[in-house]
């Protein structure tokens, strides 16, 4: 038998991190399902069993106490097929007295184990720990150092997890060279714009290189800021891809490198892959941490719009709840407009004016502020308003308050920090305003009527603190604004570069300014998804505390 | 000439992170000092000039080019001296076009050089680059692999940076063996509470281990979270301690290892030195961000009354607004303290009662809450309002809020996230109650009059949210409390290991399970002063969505 003997099986889940028993039994419950599907072996997704990033919980012992006993449970259930499980292996007990200061001592391996014949025969160790990015592997992990070659079904396989394959070399290169015909990347990859169609074609130039098919397992499903596309392939070793998983969804895939069964889904479109991203994280993050209403303040404007549309989309419109908050500033129409959104989708209705509550703090203000309050700060006390209001129903009740900020918002500071900010998960926050735009009219256009009305998207935007605001009074056009802000947030340019390639350098200095100054507000904000290559959080790690401009 | 002969500088010195200009200044101004002084070498904290830990910005080309240039420029001032001074090498350009995901390149060493006659003349880069607890240098550094030796002044000197000498072995054993006489060691130590002793220890076992001298020359001031605690020292092959600089102050050692000249201050006693953290971290984050003043809500309990004395010990009592804002849950004699501690400080006092904020919310909810706001709701409300008020204030003049949780009450999420959780900076997140008490009548003791009146000591702890509230009436006892925590947070340890050590195990299940679930409050604080091994922030990353129970 060659590697084209053996039936592969996929397994693309969506564990919870810290959840070890339920993880097990959803492990538990595909390695049989891949059984009975007649597969000879069955792929799990990096640290399937713990959860990944698990983060600090990484380096507790008990943790990685708890996540050893589950592996060695499973492993007792095997038989009549081989499972490769992702499990974080703990390393041989190290001193427990250190000074202080002195090296933590990395607890864990980011390994990979072979179950067979009811038990552990085999574990394979991660060599390449990411630490860039969101990954701080190097934190947890400590490095393996062996490649693994293991022989399954007749068939030799090299293994490898994620990371390993990124960079040409050991350990595929010298599995390869070993004679391996199939390698098995069983990976947790996070989801940015475009990175589905990247990882698939560098999989594909190692199959070439290497001569070698691959087989890449993604994990599927949100965790705090990152979500995980899926997207599982299989391809062969002349770069063809025999089989390709859903995005976003579990699944478990099924290939025979000779037969006739492989499913190849197509991939989504661009704008419906980062719709299904947001409607993932967002479902995750409120599933995942036992959520059963969300909350949006909508404002007849489109941010909140947005998040109210994904919310329906991730939980059903009857499990959300739309808060219209008027003020003496509140036009009619964007009024109307909101209350039509909330309609729309299903949601519940609820009204609460601020005018009343706007004058009681005028009044309790009148000492410490004898000459009035100033304009921006009562413009940010009606926004603390209604953040107190959206608060005061999520505590009475255990709601989720999504936040409507987006990412040209957070980039220039342009929201108030316990007003818009106040909230539990901030859905788009590094969707930039332009595609803010896109999305909504995407998704419009994809329903039968539109869910949001055209004068939401026509109308010029507004945050409405005062009569006749625009945006664009105090900030460039967004298309202007978003082209800066992705040359010097995700590009990491400096003023000068941006300015030589053609843009403003008055635009590009405030631009610039706002961004850098608003370090402190970012570092308050609720965690959002990450649709970029470089969002908010941990991608960008910047001091507050910083004098270098630009 | 033998290591005996040699005069050595130990700049201890309060750099910027970004500030590349002016950093590069006060080293110039020190270069020139120990000039005058006669010393033969003088030696500046690790990454003195770009700072540290500038994080991120270390990945910015146009960021490591202005550091680089800044070099050479001191480099051509440098005569009739070495300098040792500590900067971000660039590495030779890297490729800039990459797949998505793939490694991203580190660009610079964690570097010192060694300027003399005029130039650059030697290059030493940091070979252990910790990445644990609040370190993230495998993020930024590609270590190095070549240990130095260099000719000063007759004498042979090894290079090293920090990490370099926490673990045995290489760089510092080759050097020793090499011949080196001394070993210098500039670093940029954080500090926490004890730790100076400890790192002093390490020095003088790491000295004897190789018969070498050793000079340690640490960073002093704070920077966002971390306060650098500067106690620079040298000591001799022998492993005494010949020469000792200030904790918490700037100062520039001389040691002349044979002679008279050695100048060897006395340690802080333990409850000193944690308060001068405060002071030192909290003014520094003001000064370097230019705050001309601190506002703090002032509230007659004892959290408030620490944050305020450390604020006006930190910029004077002249540079400190309290803000008292009573409600009708208000007692007369906590409002009464609360305006005598504003007085004692010579702080400027704000009155601004909340009542008529409270009904206006209470007048708004009706309709969406009709069987009226629930207790912890409310009690949230009137925190938020009191956010609101001094957000407002801050807003309208530009002062910074300082939040007065405790490291208690964040860990177990007792503060109301956008209430007295609202703010820029937490001074006392990382004091524990119970050394929050601690401090408060050390720092009375001292003054010639008491600062704080005694009741506000003695009174059981109160959030006067709701008639005869008592923490204790939510909260363990805080000496149970804090130790349960020390267990949990700072020590990882399990649930099941601290109830072995005799807690009970219901408090403690109840402890742990306040804990994790705060977690998404403390993602929303804002930063504060670390002063324990473990502080919440970049030294405890644990997922918002966990599951996993203790």
């Amino acid at each position: 038998m060659n590697a084209q003997g053996i039936r592969i099986a996929l397994a693309q889940v969506n564990p919870t991190v810290g959840a070890i028993d339920s993880n097990a039994a959803l492990i538990e419950g595909q390695i049989a399902r891949a059984r009975d599907e007649g597969a000879d072996l069955v792929v799990f997704p990096e640290l399937c069993l713990p959860g990944y990033p698990a983060e600090d919980l990484y380096l507790k012992r008990h943790f990685l106490r708890a996540n050893a006993d589950a592996l060695a449970r499973l492993a007792a259930g095997v038989s009549g097929i081989t499972a490769l499980v992702g499990f974080a292996e703990p390393r041989v007990a190290s001193a427990d007295v250190q000074a202080a200061d002195a090296p933590a001592p990395r607890r864990a391996h980011n390994a990979l184990a072979l179950l067979r014949d009811g038990r552990v025969e085999h574990v394979y160790r991660k060599q390449r720990l990411p630490n860039y990015a969101v990954f701080d592997e190097q934190r947890y992990f400590e490095p393996g150092s062996e490649p693994s070659v293991v022989e399954i079904a007749g068939v030799r396989i090299g293994l490898t997890v994620c990371e390993d394959v990124w960079e040409p070399g050991p350990p595929a290169s010298v599995e390869a060279q070993a004679g391996a015909d199939l390698i098995v990347c069983p990976s947790a990859s996070p989801y940015f714009r475009g990175k589905r169609g990247d990882r698939e074609a560098m999989f594909v130039r190692r199959a070439r290189e290497y001569g070698t098919a691959f087989a890449f397992c993604n994990m599927v499903g949100g965790q705090d800021e990152l979500v995980f596309d899926g997207a599982s392939f299989v391809v062969d070793a002349s770069g063809e891809v025999r089989g390709r998983a859903r995005q976003f969804h579990e699944d478990l895939l099924l290939v025979d490198l000779d037969g006739e069964r492989a499913r190849v889904e197509s991939p989504l479109p661009d704008l419906d892959e980062v719709y299904a991203a947001l409607v993932t994280g967002l479902r995750d993050y409120a599933e995942k941490n036992g959520f059963e209403r969300v909350l949006v303040a909508v404002s007849g404007g489109i941010d909140s719009a947005l998040v109210a549309l994904v919310a329906a989309d991730a939980l059903g419109g009857g499990r959300v709840t739309g808060v219209v908050m008027p003020s003496p500033h509140s036009s009619v129409e964007t009024q109307d407009d909101a209350r039509s959104i909330v309609r729309n989708l299903g949601a519940e209705l609820v009204e609460i004016p601020i005018a009343e509550a706007m004058e009681a703090y005028d009044s309790a203000l009148t000492g410490a502020l004898p000459d009035g309050v100033p304009g921006v700060t009562a413009e940010n006390l009606q926004a603390r308003i209604r953040g107190n209001l959206v608060m005061a129903l999520s505590n009475a009740h255990g709601w989720l308050v999504l936040t409507t900020g987006n990412k040209s918002e957070m980039s220039v500071g342009y929201a108030t920090l316990y007003g818009d900010m106040a909230g539990g998960f901030a859905a788009i926050k590094d969707v930039p305003k332009t595609l803010v735009y896109e999305l909504t009219r995407h998704r419009n256009a994809a329903a039968p009527a539109p869910l949001i009305p055209p004068t939401v998207i026509e109308r010029p935007p507004s945050a409405e603190l005062r009569p006749d605001q625009r945006d664009e009074d105090s900030l460039p056009p967004y298309e202007v604004l978003d082209a800066i802000l992705a040359a010097y947030v995700e590009g990491d340019r400096s003023r000068e570069e941006i300015v030589a390639a053609g843009a403003d350098p008055d635009v590009v200095d405030e631009v610039v300014r706002l961004v850098d100054r608003s370090e402190y507000k970012r570092r308050q904000a609720p965690p959002g998804i990450r649709i970029t290559a470089k969002a908010f959080g941990r991608d960008r790690r910047l001091p507050i505390t910083n004098r270098f401009g630009g």
